[in-house]
């Protein structure tokens, strides 16, 4: 286990753009207020959306395109540092109109309406690198090296 | 994008009354606390809901009813104000006993049991206002006129 | 309704391990890090879980097998002190590959890879006791006897 212990930096609410793409704007916020490492959760709708589902055998996400209004229903995840910048991070459970419930890996989606918070973690220090048992970019407690910071 | 930059106030734990509307008795709590701004998050059970799905296109609340007990998977949102007063906004994923999903806007709901959690942001003062470019009460920049606070 | 006001104490950013059981591995950093109250998040993927649905009347839970990988779209809950002891209260929202969602109390499930976030509550003490109108073991305002802590 990896765990890196902080305390509470600055809080943010952020009413998200109409017609933004919602992971590309969390990281705009995070790369303009300089937020190296936070959580973050969400409550909406979005207009469409792109959902991941990671096979964990074949090791790669397989990606389900949702082409239709869906409420936010939860969308929570975090914030660190990927080769020295910003990565989002975030997984939500969506609702069409019909009552159907999708749920992933947030790819992207567009913003009808977004209510986002984010929680900076003053003193978290946190980058990710490949991991060979998942496949995955994870965190690691590895320094990375030679990275413009 | 509006940002409000604030800091962590108080944390609360709260167990809500069984019997009790899980909105109402949220809303009580911030008022009796004079909780201005606060992310929330709970899990527990209902014995039933009402849940929305905003249609974008006819801007309206469709609103379903849940007639039975569901387990509170996820209930996130926050709290601000309209027109002065604390207003709470919810989403939340519900799981019948025969294992389907159901999610959206929380509207209402009875509880059976359920662990409330509320991060007061000491320094935000978020106003909600009705929004044209999709019929909702989004946060506005505007601040409020004449309002009794 | 039983309120605790607190502050936030220690937050933690932790990376689970690939394989470990999941509730019992952040009861562990509970008791390594002498966490008495907490709320906490996360997101990632399972290879199998069991999840929990509160029957109401019959006072039990029935408890579902997922044998098969699954994306955590969602998992909030806290931790709180059961016989001294800390004590991890999660629910979970999941996803399979064909899309399926499903959700409840998560009662225990296997690490692929997952990111857990934990707020410490530094002020708050809260105990569970056994509650006679729901059959649950939820927050109680009599301080318990005899606790070895």
């Amino acid at each position: 286990m990896i765990i890196e212990e902080s305390i509470a930096g600055r809080s943010l609410l952020a009413r998200l753009d109409h017609g933004a793409e919602m992971i590309g704007q969390i990281t705009d916020l995070a790369r303009e207020r300089k937020i190296k490492a936070a959580v973050i959760s969400a409550i909406g709708a979005l207009s469409r959306a792109d959902l991941g589902f990671y096979d964990q055998a074949g090791r790669e996400y397989m990606v389900r395109a949702v082409e239709e209004p869906v409420e936010i229903a939860s969308c929570t995840g975090n914030i660190s540092l990927l080769e020295g910048e910003p990565f989002v991070h975030a997984h939500a459970v969506l609702a069409d109109s019909s009552g159907t419930v999708l749920a992933g890996h947030l790819v992207r989606g567009t913003i009808f309406a977004a209510e986002l918070f984010v929680q900076e973690l003053a003193e978290a220090d946190l980058h990710r690198a490949w991991d060979k048992k998942t496949g995955l970019k994870l965190w690691s407690d590895v320094q990375p090296q030679g990275v413009g910071r």
